[in-house]
């Protein structure tokens, strides 16, 4: 069955880490919907958080792919009922002086953060989940959308319970 | 010299280009900080903004080839001066019930969110420039850090313009 996925990856901290995990995804044709890396609370440990939507299957043979590498020390997919998915996007949108207010008014209601105004344009930054942001997003579109960046998913589980309390093949349970 | 920069970059959205893009840093040795990636305004084209530490000759080149790449529509080292910088992190730390106070009183002093709240733990958005979570994180290790996943950063330059305002050459002028 296709469908999406989130996986959370605890790596070495290393050149070319990065590059070995994502190659596993796009050897198989598997398009990396959105992927966000950063060091964990171990300095030599890096946690990447990849969503990827395609075929159940081929996913399981990717994930065990991952588990071989020395350099991968943890592959877990996230239950999407049980975890909480965080993106931050930042949104610079067109805004003359006389349509400012009822921007400042949207961005008041999604909780969303003026980070910069100039003179013809306004930078806006939003975090939360996806179907938050995508309204918001559509909402500020007829003004003109400049430019947009965003950090893409991370993710942890809720509950007590840390990644690490999973053995290495836990994910099996996930499916 | 060696320097942080921190690099946003225009891709097609396909399978395989973020491996491409990732491999030209990690092939010369440089190991990326953080990378962020997720689709831009145009469904068609994904944004990159890597965070790496190093020496400015070599990064120059990694530059000069990612012009080269046919994926690659655009290539710009953002100023730190007249750029925004925003990472989000979810941190869960453990917290016993007579500690909860204290915790929440601290998120409250970061304008951080409490997301989760479990038996013995709580989880935490946090979003904002890197010294302001760095100190955020200092404060809750001593309760425990149970993980932490962070997004990496992303970045907008300020003002009117977006990055499709530059030509493909205009990162030299950022030296």
């Amino acid at each position: 069955m296709e469908q999406r996925h989130i996986i959370s990856v605890l790596v070495d901290n290393h050149a070319g880490v990065l590059q070995r995990v994502s190659g596993l995804f796009s050897r198989r044709g598997y398009n990396i919907e959105s992927l966000s890396v950063g060091v964990t609370e171990d300095p030599l440990i890096s946690r990447i958080t990849i969503v990827v939507f395609g075929d159940d299957y081929i996913l399981d043979q990717i994930k065990k792919q991952l588990q071989k590498l020395i350099v991968v020390k943890k592959v877990l997919e996230l239950n999407k009922k049980t975890s909480i998915f965080r993106e931050l996007i930042l949104i610079k949108v067109k805004a003359k002086p006389e349509e400012r207010l009822t921007i400042f008014e949207t961005a008041n209601i999604f909780r969303a953060k003026i980070v910069d105004l100039a003179s013809q344009s306004i930078t806006i930054e939003i975090t939360g989940e996806e179907t938050k942001n995508e309204a918001f997003i559509e909402l500020l579109a007829p003004y003109g959308i400049i430019e947009l960046s965003r950090t893409g998913i991370t993710a942890l589980e809720r509950g007590n319970m840390g990644i690490n309390y999973h053995n290495r093949y836990d994910y099996f349970k996930e499916d």
